[in-house]
């Protein structure tokens, strides 16, 4: 049997990340690879309370088929509860719920792009976008970035030399895998120019409330009058990401490509997991929750900035996130992470290698390190064995 | 704002399907337009019972992510217990977990079709299939059926006449929306055309357990040596829709694409959700929910055909389906059913039109009847308007 699949497959592979979470359950490793929320902050007698409920009250219509866009008393608070946080002005009629927030990295990408289409994003950027939108077969064009986040001059610059340019892919807050944060200044300008070369922002959101020093930015939507900004938006890392639960919020006429693609996509999400999440809302707040994740990420991050200040040769650079799940290692130019892991597998510690987060892949000498889902103890130890095996290599 | 959209979007519309779900919803309305299973025969306390038992026992791991590929224990329970049922052999290594079968077809499209590609399908054929497939810019090749399904010797002419023929799509049980049963002798031979042209087939299976009068058929699959068939099937009609699970079972080669699809289309499916409908089986005999469906679908069905034998002009044409949800009517040949809904909407009865079942959208004279979810007092007085909308045309 030999056979024939379309030229998009061939330039799709299988996500590094996704591969890495079968060494994440390999015994005694310490891994720093995943991106996974703390399971034991998912709330979940409460859970158990909202489905009985769910079922109860309204069981037939939680298990049957229901509308594309998604149940409406969940784009209603989403609408009133959530946008709000990122200083978005938005109704129901803004808002279709995804399958996390890659379903909506997944439809822009098939949306605005045909092959050979340019997407301008960060350099690094989140390679679960990066593989989503290589099935469209598009150029990227990278920007880099600093301490403020993407350079936004080395954008416009971009815009100007890429007249195929369709579509800019940012995120913003506590970024992945740099950890890094775009500056109000910034968004700011992101907006202009999207209006200025009448082009769609992507502007992915998961972990823009999990702010650990003062308040949340306002997003890059929130500076958009004309709608050129496209906001993705999750509950997977401030709930739980087990019930598959995201969503859109886009001007109404963008909107309705999307619930035509989620359409034919997968018609729906779950009913009874778009219930349940609307329920707790209405029954708890969800704020506190967040709140408590923050503080119990913030401690964590601090001990892994501690011990990486402790352990790590003195010129490996490094973020100091403000929030979000990662911080971004940054290597002599020679090194090679992807090498270097094979020796942090043999002491029993795991990171994510940074090439596969470059679009065009060509740097090698950076890594990822996750802090939300280890305790302070194994943290600590992780990064003391992970600095022994650096000082070999420096 | 006039942003620019791939190529792609402009050739996707809406579905009829689910805009006329709208009308479903109108009050007074008796709707045949739908396709939904019976919400009455949802198993709603089982279900809370088994989600509370999933919360308590499993609760970090069912709201945590999860691999791309699905729970081992669903796979696993899918290739031993449901596969046989479509004679086919299979380990838990050759199914993946969909978002109902929707997303398998969606993603066949995407793994196989390039612009201008030739998908053979029938005539007529599930219009959430046609639409997930014109995102990816096809041809449609429509094989005409007669009571036995696909006519196989149109089939092998369209594949000698069409070498850009990368796909041929077929629902060979209780068809949507014809209700027609591809023969066992036109499986096998599907399947052996499938390795003569070597070209993939996907059986997409959503009714074959619904069947009313004697055994389920062996699937195209269960004839395929060599990996050819690609089988999606789905617990949307066999237990709930709401939960968004089916599954594709394929050879590992081709399935290992399928993975790397989803990986960016979703990541995964709902990890508690997967783990419900495991649990639901381990627990509960889904063989015996199902008899109970079939039961009353048949009772639904006879009235419908008893009802449309005596209220329906004299030469109207509609088939008798031997199980699943659909019944197909077929009008004198200048009438347009599109036309007639408008009549029979203001007499408060609904039904789908013909046309958009037609890959290439050109007969206008049929139109859809479910009888799944209306009890057999509504079917008959429904069917009864319905009657003389069409004797006013006759």
């Amino acid at each position: 049997m030999n056979l024939c699949y379309a030229e998009r497959t061939s330039s799709i592979k299988a996500s590094e990340i996704r591969e890495l979470l079968k060494l994440t359950e390999m015994p005694d490793i310490i891994s720093f690879a995943g991106g996974l929320p703390a399971p034991e902050l998912f709330p979940i007698e409460k859970l158990e309370s909202i489905t009985t409920r769910v079922l109860r009250e309204d069981g037939r219509a939680a298990l049957q088929y229901s509308t594309t866009e998604g149940y409406a008393p969940l784009r209603e608070i989403i609408a009133k509860q959530r946008m709000p946080k990122a200083r978005v002005k938005a109704t129901l009629d803004n808002i279709m719920i995804t399958s996390g927030s890659q379903q909506g990295l997944e439809f822009s990408a098939k949306i605005f792009i045909n092959e050979g289409d340019v997407i301008i994003c960060e350099s690094p950027s989140y390679l679960g976008a990066l593989n989503a939108f290589k099935a469209y077969q598009p150029k990227f064009v990278e920007i880099p970035m600093d301490d403020d986040g993407m350079i936004v001059t080395e954008l416009e610059k971009a815009l100007e030399e890429n007249p195929k340019a369709k579509m800019i892919y940012t995120i913003p807050d506590f970024q992945n895998p740099s950890g890094k944060t775009m500056s109000i200044e910034r968004r700011k300008r992101v907006a202009e120019l999207a209006k200025i070369y009448n082009i769609p922002v992507i502007e992915d959101c998961p972990y823009g409330e999990l702010t650990f020093e003062g308040e949340q930015y306002p997003s890059i939507k929130s500076f958009d009058e004309d709608g050129y900004v496209i906001y993705l938006g999750t509950f997977s890392k401030t709930f739980c990401p087990g019930l598959r639960i995201g969503w859109v919020c886009a001007d109404i006429e963008i909107l309705q490509k999307y619930i035509i693609v989620k359409q034919g996509a997968d018609l729906q999400c779950s009913s009874i997991a778009q219930r349940e999440t609307a329920l707790y809302m209405q029954t708890y707040d969800l704020d506190e929750h967040i709140a408590n994740i923050r503080s119990i990420y913030k401690t964590r991050r601090d001990v892994m900035l501690d011990s990486i200040e402790k352990y790590f040769p003195k010129d490996v650079i490094f973020t100091r996130p403000k929030g979000g799940l990662f911080t971004w290692v940054e290597l002599r130019e020679d090194l090679d992470a992807a090498i270097i892991l094979k020796d942090a597998l043999e002491e029993k510690v795991a990171y994510v290698p940074g090439s596969s987060f470059y679009a065009n892949g060509d740097r090698a000498n950076h890594f990822r390190l996750n802090y939300s889902c280890m305790n302070e103890n194994l943290t600590l130890e992780g990064i003391k064995r992970l600095g022994s095996v650096l000082k070999k290599h420096y």
